[in-house]
């Protein structure tokens, strides 16, 4: 398959605008696709336009149509083969076993998100029967269940080309619950993503779903993004990226006539709490642990433990040892562009500089800043400089991380109170810990939106109970999950049926439970007819 | 039980500010209150603080404890008996009779967030468990549910004192999953609420639920709510009012360091459709009731319908003459307050100004003034002016209407695809209007929350299955609804829990399903162990 660098708008390509870009591999510096155009305005009105009018007919369509469009991109994912794989190891430079995985992440997303659908009770199905003979009032007749928003735009990440990108876990959710998506291809993968999108629509022509209900437009700039948001036709915005990416898209989306949400993943820094009797009886293994979470796929997860909190002493003294002594071992790898790369020596450069802030443990091959390297470094502070120097808790995306040493374990819930929102935080604990636990516990449930318990948070779970999102600034809402299937919640909004007709009812509302979905019926969750 | 004029800040009084209002009898200009107390800056961070030290205590509170706070709430509010019914007539002139009626869902709103609270499957519990055999990686045990989102502030809404107020449906809610509340009384009714207010805090200290759980205060300026939403502490307001006094707040909480949820319910115009066979058939009942919907509680509702298409001919103008008869006879009352029908004489001002709109009917009795009386206006336009003069969908709130004929049924999908988003939209139609129906019912909910058929909007059912919310700029958030057991979404957030030990679970998340809440285990509702 032959890249072409153009927009994907309704299943036919289109290469309008006079602004390109082109692929880089961050290893080499070389081109990896021809030069891709930038959407031009009437390119983005033209793909929010046929999301517009496809949006009607699709979330109309039967759930196994829907399903089928699913698994068809999943199995076209997969016929892609190696042209795929290498294709994402060019543009990002993960290592081929890395991508494989994730590819396996995405196609089993696709295929979850097909079952859900296909299994129907996404929808919220509730009815309250009648009752005409109600004093003083008669009860109405009511029923609602959950619809599509409407058209979304997706921004994917650049740190999972395959998993959270164009046919990542917000393309899939929004599409499998009735949304039209225009995704945005990432400009630091650009040809990964056309071969994905490519694929999507294959797969839409192939199962009979409107051509206006996938799109993927290329852009490098602000412009093309804000352009995405502000458009009148956009009803949801999913970002995962930095900071100041998702909240200038928050603030545009907050700043239209007609406000709408934008679900924001920008990262945070994951803190590890290791309590002393965890430390005292398995320091190494948690060094060797926490070295191999900090560097996997060389730090690039916004996961990434960035942070780990113990209580000063002679097993903690140890444990740093052990963390040098496995820092040294991990190679420099290639990261995912320039941009990251630079970004990583510049952090790196501000932890150096700090006060009170040393190395204790740094790959011993130096990086190939031209082969935009990034190498394993980790540093130790105490709690006093963590207190007095907030940016300590800046993320630094790559592999780094900084271990805090706090003179009392009462430390712990006092620097979890003053932190900001999180994705995770993590606990190791022994039995005999666990009573120094429980207010901790208490502190960071207010903090972050996943817990681990003896774990470290890298390497996320695709399943119902998963949560991955958090309050300000690790997400923009802290209602919602990017990842697992409650990432439906994001594309869907209840409507209410009062007094209806049985025939003029969606099918799932209707007295007899023709889809034999799990329905809420006068309070009780049943799959009868009623 | 003598007024104080003071904020509620954690069970107690307090009134340390120097500016004052007072609570005013629409009807009669008299005061209703001694002066009230704006609340100060000082007062404001005190009962978010204290909101905040209580939240961890609360929310681990028994079900039980909850759900008798909220009982002893309801049963506080009974016991006021007249002396609360006679605050908020004096306070808002609405019938005595509503008034009663009013009170009673305010009571049996309470009392179905106890039950839900004892119930507790709204905690969502989600249970993915271990498959440590699973290849290539060992899948961790992940579980998830609901907790509450934080502190909330309260904006009570002027036209329902009891049921929407300090006590009203969204207080309820948040207190319900373990939010404490700041509630904002209004300046409208600032005796009723103390009322109200004072008899949840003694509910409060009658169960042993800590005090700073429930404050409230007064005020009458801007400042007063921004600073609200601006306070750090605040994790999610809620409100219920006008569309300039919603989207101020809004865009305060959008620009604060750290963003937070405004869910502002806004209210909206609701258009009413009557097709042509429902018309033919039963155009005098429809008047009838159309009448008496637009001038229920003087037409104070957000669900108020203030727009009635209809296709032109012999039936309509049979319908319009209809309108005309029974619109006389209403008799002019007092409205809300001297604001309200300040702005309702304003805007009835406008439409009678309005080229190619006349009145079709109108109380006989002339309004008073002086008793801030408000009477029934019903006009009559043609679509081709309702398209060129779009002011004609802005709310006018009150008893006030616009019918608009149409040359053709066609029109009406054209009219609902051009409008904003609305609380409702209702349908009237004969079993053979229905073929015409169904790409209106498509139309529709896009636009709306709920659709009524052969029916109007006003008397709102709460119940599981109401949702009572709709797009921009009916409401800031499509997802949620303030009135039913869905409104407690507004308040909660998932929390995830990986590779916990069992005692380290809430105990909704463990093994034994001891309180018989339904779950999401891998996937399957169930009410079992697992």
């Amino acid at each position: 398959m032959i890249l072409h660098g153009g927009q994907i708008i309704g299943g036919t390509s289109s290469a309008e605008g006079d602004r390109t870009f082109v692929g880089i591999n961050p290893a080499t510096a070389q081109a990896t696709t021809p030069p891709v155009h930038e959407a031009t305005p009437a390119e983005i009105g033209r793909a929010l336009g046929l999301a517009d009018a496809a949006f009607d007919q699709y979330r109309r369509l039967d759930a196994d149509r829907i399903a089928a469009f699913l698994e068809a991109a999943a199995q076209a994912w997969l016929d892609l083969g190696d042209r795929l794989l290498n294709q994402a190891h060019a543009e990002t430079a993960l290592p081929l076993a890395r991508l494989t995985g994730e590819r396996a992440r995405m196609v089993n997303q696709a295929r979850l998100f097909a079952d859900l659908v296909r299994e129907g009770s996404w929808r919220d199905a509730r009815i309250d029967r009648a009752d005409p003979g109600r004093q003083p009032l008669p009860k109405p007749d009511v029923r609602r269940l959950l619809e599509p928003i409407g058209p979304a735009v997706v921004f994917g990440a650049s740190n999972f080309p395959l998993a959270i990108s164009v046919g990542g876990s917000d393309t899939i959710a929004a599409l499998a619950v009735g949304c039209p998506v225009v995704a945005k291809a990432h400009p630091a993968h650009p040809g990964t993503c056309e071969l994905i999108g490519t694929a999507i629509a294959t797969a839409a022509e192939a199962t009979g779903v409107p051509a206006g209900v996938f799109s993927m437009l290329h852009g490098a700039t602000h412009e093309t993004g804000l352009a995405l948001v502000r458009h009148p036709v956009t009803r949801v915005v999913s970002f995962t990226g930095s900071m100041a990416g998702g909240r200038a898209l928050f603030d545009a989306a907050a700043a239209r006539p007609d406000p709408i949400p934008v679900y924001a993943e920008m990262g945070s820094t994951n803190p590890v709490f290791v309590l002393p009797g965890a430390m005292a009886e398995r320091g190494e293994q948690i060094a060797k642990d926490y070295v191999q979470s900090v560097t996997l796929g060389t730090g690039q997860f916004c996961t990434n433990p960035g942070l780990l909190l113990a209580v000063d002493g002679a097993a903690t003294r140890a444990f740093l040892d052990a963390v040098g002594e496995h820092g040294r071992r991990v190679p420099p790898a290639a990261m995912l562009h320039r941009g990251i790369s630079g970004s990583f020596a510049a952090g790196l450069g501000r932890l150096r500089a700090t006060p009170g802030v040393r190395l204790v443990a740094e790959s011993a091959l130096a990086p190939d800043s031209g082969k935009s390297e990034g190498q394993c470094a980790i540093f130790v502070t105490n709690v006093d400089t963590l207190d007095a120097v907030t940016s300590l808790w800046d993320e630094v995306f790559g592999p780094v991380s900084l271990v805090v040493t706090c003179a009392r374990l009462s430390d712990f819930e006092r620097v979890a109170r003053g932190m900001r929102g999180h994705l995770t935080a993590s606990i190791h604990a022994t039995p005999e810990d666990m009573s120094a636990c429980g207010g901790l516990v208490t502190v960071l449930e207010r903090k972050v939106g996943r817990i681990v318990f003896n774990g470290f948070p890298t390497g996320i779970e695709v399943c119902a109970a998963m949560h991955h999102g958090g309050p300000y600034p690790a997400t923009t809402d802290v209602h919602f999950t990017s990842i697992g299937s409650a990432s439906i919640d994001r594309y869907v909004r209840p409507v209410c049926y009062q007094n209806f007709p049985q025939q003029a009812l969606p099918v799932e509302l209707r007295d007899r439970n023709q889809r034999r979905i799990w329905r809420l019926v006068d309070g009780r969750p049943t799959k009868d007819d009623c």
